[in-house]
């Protein structure tokens, strides 16, 4: 990739998150990049929605988008295929030890309901960077809080009882699959828990 | 929706698109709203991936991207689910009677191959402007005909014999899971056909 003289991506990243510890976005990136090669699944990021009113064109080759306002994400940020299913989530960063309900729009979350309701499986992922831990919360423990709770936020023991911790590693960082695996394909076939 | 005062956006677009036939993108978009909204399928278009170089921001409310270009996409244009299977494909129109392998990236292919190989559902819709014809034709077809020949395009005759026609209707536009129907889910049963 090409980036304007002067601007060296990486090396801006670095000074960004080097004082808040890891980066969600690009750890489940890397994560998925290791599934890819590694013939093990197909996920990916969904690119940022943007809604293009004005671009400009210098010479053929390059068009530069001048004027574009970004739009609100009817899907959720991650799909793909794992083990022959449907795989759909949502990851999410809080600074504190709840997670605000607010943190994901109402549309994303009838999404991951409808993948399910599809035979697809939903889940969100979620880091509480204040004591660096991250969890896996499928989309039916998801409701099973909010329809029995009033509160605005789950709190981090909800996801430690409920939902299952990903251990951080070197490669690949965020390896959620092997929690997928536990989940749905125990043993080694494909298998529904419920 | 509200649009500007004066603006009817169905005119609108009656005149944009009427000396130029269907609009294949648009089409497949409300035959998705319509596989949505009446609980069959759950089905996207990805965002166009943009590489976003420059915000602006008037206000906390209004982002404003003052520059940014285009990325190449490193996968196809749509997936979803359909009947708990993994759905991909990518969708191209041709003014001619031969579908220009040229049109489909080379890593759109690779994309396509490996989620067939994962146990996903990967295909190719192609409209023929000239004869006003779409035809869907599964990416093993896809394989079979650019291994056995040196073509640098797949003759219609092609897709007439080893893929599946798909009508054109009034809604949903283009019906493409009633072909996946017939070949995948024979009886309502989901079964494979290889």
């Amino acid at each position: 990739m090409r980036y304007p003289s002067g601007v060296n991506k990486t090396f801006n990243k670095e000074i960004k998150y080097s004082n808040r510890g890891m980066n969600l976005e690009d750890d489940i990136n890397s994560t998925n990049e290791y599934y890819l090669v590694n013939n093990i699944a197909c996920i990916y990021k969904k690119p940022t929605p943007v809604n293009i009113v004005k671009v400009d064109y210098p010479n053929r080759q390059n068009a530069k988008i001048i004027e574009a306002y970004f739009k609100t994400p009817s899907t959720t940020d991650y799909n793909g295929i794992y083990k022959g299913r449907y795989i759909d989530f949502e990851a999410k960063e809080t600074a504190t030890l709840n997670f605000p309900l607010n943190n994901i729009h109402d549309h994303q979350i009838k999404h991951l309901n409808l993948i399910y309701k599809m035979g697809g499986i939903g889940f969100i992922i979620v880091y509480f960077k204040k004591v660096n831990e991250i969890y896996l919360l499928e989309i039916q423990q998801f409701n099973e809080y909010v329809s029995s709770h009033t509160n605005k936020s789950i709190p981090i023991e909800y996801f430690k009882t409920n939902g299952k911790k990903i251990e951080y590693k070197y490669n690949p960082r965020i390896d959620y699959l092997k929690i997928l695996d536990t989940l749905y394909f125990k043993g080694g076939k494909n298998e529904e828990e419920d």
